[in-house]
């Protein structure tokens, strides 16, 4: 366990480590046995003495184990900075809470960059395909090794939701409440169209190199291409019109397709900095993961869910056109024919997609009083079975 | 005057050919005097006596001359032939209807890869930046050249609607009805987002080499790209998903990332396609003139159009949420204001942002009255006057 002493300032996590926590290898879906695997991962607060105090979150497409505080001697705050903390949304005073870097990621855990014991260099392409099960029978390892047998809840939004399904689904008796957010139980064409655009992007850039690029130049460009599709799908139309309206950059340069509007410099700021930070195979990998994601498995949903004691609470956003609130209400719709507690909040936001990470005040209030309610039902009723 | 004998079958044009206009300069909106400018066009149906029966048909991003009819030993029918043709929509019987190729296109009108006169070579960025009034002020010489005076009509879905527009503001004397499909007074920051994440794929392939590839290999990855991201924008979330579901390809190959999903073979399929038909530079060029295009010219818009004596029929469809039905409302709102005669519809479409070339039954009623309506107000009234 890992327990090394925390700087809280005021209601911050303060100052946290990466750890990585290694195993010899997993069973895929596929069938095929792959290994060693690495995860890194963070935690933040304390595990209770009954272990009954731990949640995990799960991240998105983007995302790393780094969810909360600060990095000694660097100032960026975790991605999920302003829900996990004393008195935050996953109050740190009384969870013990634990983010992982995904399998397949760029952050720490093993992925495509990572090198293949087998041949001394990176996988590549060699790395094998994989699912959010295989993302997730990895996390479970971690939960394992951390000593937690049942976790208060796994919540997560965007892929980080299809990762809540995932546990819902594979191991209800060893979660005692899920928290999908702005998710869906399989992508629509359209995900997936915005995903496999993204990934041809990628692919069509000259450096790519069939993925065999590590030892020369990135396929930066079309990297920094498919991160700019994501962005416009991570806003609302709304959202854009009041972040930049028509508003146009004041440039010097006079050579022909510069970033004449603020939106336009906007998407290229962003795509550029994406690719200082991710691998572009790790894209393609994760992103395929999602597409064939199905919580479902082919079958009618609520028929997996049945007989699940799991608590429900669903999150989507007015405004998120990329997982529209329909999906959030399939979802919804299964446990409720299944016989499983749920509920559900659809948040009035203009922000889109991005809401998930922007809605802190009405999700930290949904969020808390859902957790404690799980927490207390459990502390009153000691119900430890599944 | 090109009245050539052609071969109508059924309610078919029949046979058509291209022609080419040619004149020696346009003056731009950016003040510079460029030419020589051959604009590539093509006519159906018949002139009347007094020239009050012709309607210009303006087209879209990837459009060109050929918009109905097929040409000799070919047999791809023009882009709107479900429109024009004896008792369709643009009833050839009864309208002269014209469609040319826009100034900056590839389908022979002067654009990028057109030889520059003065190195003998194409313009590649050598070309001027051009705006939607450039593109229609070219398209006024045509009408002029074709001896009308006055146009019955000028119609067009999505950059066409935009020349629609400037149409209005620039020469309200010269048209007595205007159609603008599926359109907008400006863009917002999402469509610029999505045009922008267009070119930027297109610059990011190696071959682009700032535009002068024509001696070499264009590049055709990075503009299929940028047509895939088109094509999502142009579907909606319920048209996909009716199309494709999550249906996968069967395919043989084993190579990582193959196109699974129907979806992802469609979009390949049509971005391989276009890349035959279309040059990137116009791409970049026809973009970023949708872009810079405000009808209001950044007052408002009912300003502009007070005092007008135009006949407006504003159309627009429920699921497009590319050019969505609150940018056509904004239109109508504005022509309400200024007193302008409108009528608007908005057509419950699932097609998204296509449907404005596929909803031909709701169409040609709406088109078919709104026509006759403006033909005949002029018949009896001889009312040649602005």
């Amino acid at each position: 366990m890992n327990k090394e002493k925390k700087i809280i300032q005021n209601n911050k996590v303060g100052i946290v480590k990466t750890h990585t926590f290694s195993f010899d290898s997993l069973k895929l879906e596929s069938g095929e046995k792959f290994g060693p695997v690495n995860l890194a991962y963070e935690t933040y607060g304390f595990l209770n003495k009954d272990k009954s105090n731990a949640i995990l979150i799960t991240h998105a497409l983007s995302g790393d184990a780094h969810a909360a505080g600060v990095h000694e001697g660097k100032d960026n705050p975790g991605w999920w900075d302003d829900f996990i903390g004393p008195a935050k949304a996953f109050d740190t005073d009384k969870y013990f809470v634990i983010c992982s870097n995904i399998l397949g990621g760029c952050k720490g855990s093993t992925g495509p960059a990572s090198i293949n014991p087998k041949t001394a260099r990176p996988y590549a392409l060699d790395f094998p395909l994989i699912t959010i099960n295989d993302i997730v029978n990895a996390q479970k390892r971690l939960v394992e090794y951390l000593g937690i047998e049942k976790l208060l809840s796994v919540v997560g939004g965007s892929m980080g939701g299809q990762q809540v399904l995932s546990w819902l689904v594979n191991y209800p008796q060893n979660i005692r409440s899920a928290v999908p957010i702005a998710t869906t139980i399989k992508h629509s064409p359209q995900q997936i169209a915005f995903n496999e655009v993204g990934r041809q992007a990628i692919m069509a850039d000259g450096h790519w190199k069939s993925g065999s690029y590590y030892e020369g130049t990135a396929p930066s460009k079309g990297l920094a291409v498919a991160r700019m599709i994501g962005h416009i799908t991570y806003m609302s139309d709304k959202s854009m019109a009041e972040k930049f309206g028509r508003a146009k950059k004041d440039i010097a340069e006079t050579f022909k397709f510069t970033a004449d509007f603020e939106v336009e410099g906007y998407l290229r700021y962003r795509g550029d900095n994406f690719v200082k930070r991710f691998d572009a195979n790790s894209y393609l990998y994760i992103t395929k993961a999602m597409d064939n994601f199905d919580a479902s498995g082919g079958r009618r949903f609520e028929e997996i869910l049945r007989g699940i004691k799991v608590k429900v609470l669903v999150i989507s956003f007015k405004s998120d056109w990329l997982y529209p609130a329909y999906q959030s209400k399939e979802i919804v719709k299964a446990c409720k024919l299944a016989g499983v507690e749920t509920t559900y909040c659809e948040i009035a936001s203009t922000y889109g997609h991005d809401a998930f990470l922007l809605e802190v005040e009405e999700e930290t209030h949904l969020l808390k009083h859902f957790l404690k309610k799980v927490f207390y039902a459990y502390e009153v009723t000691g119900d430890y079975g599944a």
